[in-house]
């Protein structure tokens, strides 16, 4: 494979992931919002999963824009994002506010990191259509009010937002150490290149987003 | 109350029902999903489930419009409609194709009939946003792809279709039965007035066409 090829395939498979993800997540937060105590929250909760959809629906056309069979792609990472799904499950309303929540931000930060180190083309398509659901208000409302109406909620739902990043991290690490091509795009076979160091400062700038949003929640992070 | 602020009730509660219906075909449909064979019909099912979210954003739309509440006006129609989802719950994913196809198709067939009762305004609102899902051509393929692989299945699935059918006009009944502004509008509240004589024929021309709908999935009505 030459250099250009293993860009391609590497944007490829980013697309992938990112479709496949966003596909499981929408599909997730549908069956969550059977757990919704009110009517209004249930239908947030499937605006959420919308925007996910519509993201979704913009990776697919970018990939078939590609010539690529978008499903075939999307079906490599199934394995990998439902086996993150599955271990993390939630068990009520409020888990699956902050799985929203907490996995939404991430995603939108990745997006934005990663969108830097890509042509600009797909640099900006990420940008653009993969930010985050903007369904945060509502999120933060609702679990603030449940922690403050009873505050032993806090310390559950702050070890289920650690747990929820570690899988995210893990599973993170599984792609990366599976997927060459992919891998070769996120370490520099972009238009710039990454160090060690770099990846260092990224991970950084990622757990304190994630923190700075588990406060957002009244949570500890 | 007058004879305005019956219509208008009943209009509210015409609404209230059609925006609950939605957001549970909605929700039951990215249920439904899980099952899909291949990730490429899944993502079709998911298009149908969010274009029953659309329908819903604007029914919701509509009501705030008009000074309600939505989710109170939904809510008292919630029991009602989850009875008929748990009475027809798809068990496999042809089922719930067909239960997709035939509901769309339904709901669709009755949203046009009612809209010529209403007033101009919703009349037009609830013709323009909630026309079927457009996924139909899917739907038939897939369905007409099982029953020639295996002629059994079309036994079970025309058995199927009925069973939707009667529940679906079963739970009808019960609303227009508990209903008084509602009925009243579907009975002449409205700018026109409808006699007996045309729930007889607005019944037949429902019927006809699904069964109309059954005959393109290749199935007995």
């Amino acid at each position: 494979m030459t250099d250009d090829e293993m860009y391609r395939q590497g944007i490829v498979e980013l697309l992938g992931v990112l479709a496949y993800g966003e596909l499981s997540a929408s599909q997730r937060l549908a069956e969550d919002a059977a757990m919704a105590p009110t009517l209004a929250s249930r239908v947030e909760l499937g605006r959420m999963a919308r925007a996910e959809f519509a993201h979704l629906e913009a990776l697919i056309a970018h990939l078939e824009g590609l010539g690529e069979d978008a499903y075939a792609v999307m079906e490599m990472f199934a394995p990998m994002v439902e086996k993150f799904q599955n271990r993390t499950r939630p068990r009520d309303w409020l888990e699956g506010l902050v799985k929203a929540y907490v996995g939404d931000g991430l995603a939108a930060d990745f997006y934005r990191e990663i969108s830097a180190f890509l042509d600009e083309k797909t640099g900006a398509l990420i940008q653009e259509v993969c930010a985050g659901t903007g369904h945060s208000d509502f999120v933060i409302e609702e679990v603030r009010r449940a922690v403050q109406a009873d505050p032993r909620v806090a310390g559950r739902l702050a070890l289920w937002g650690r747990r929820l990043m570690g899988e995210a991290l893990s599973q993170a690490q599984r792609v990366v150490a599976e997927r060459d091509a992919l891998t070769g795009v996120l370490m520099g076979g972009g238009e710039s290149s990454i160090d060690l160091a770099e990846v260092g400062r990224l991970f950084t700038r990622i757990t304190e987003a994630h923190s700075g949003r588990m406060a957002a929640l009244g949570l500890d992070a």
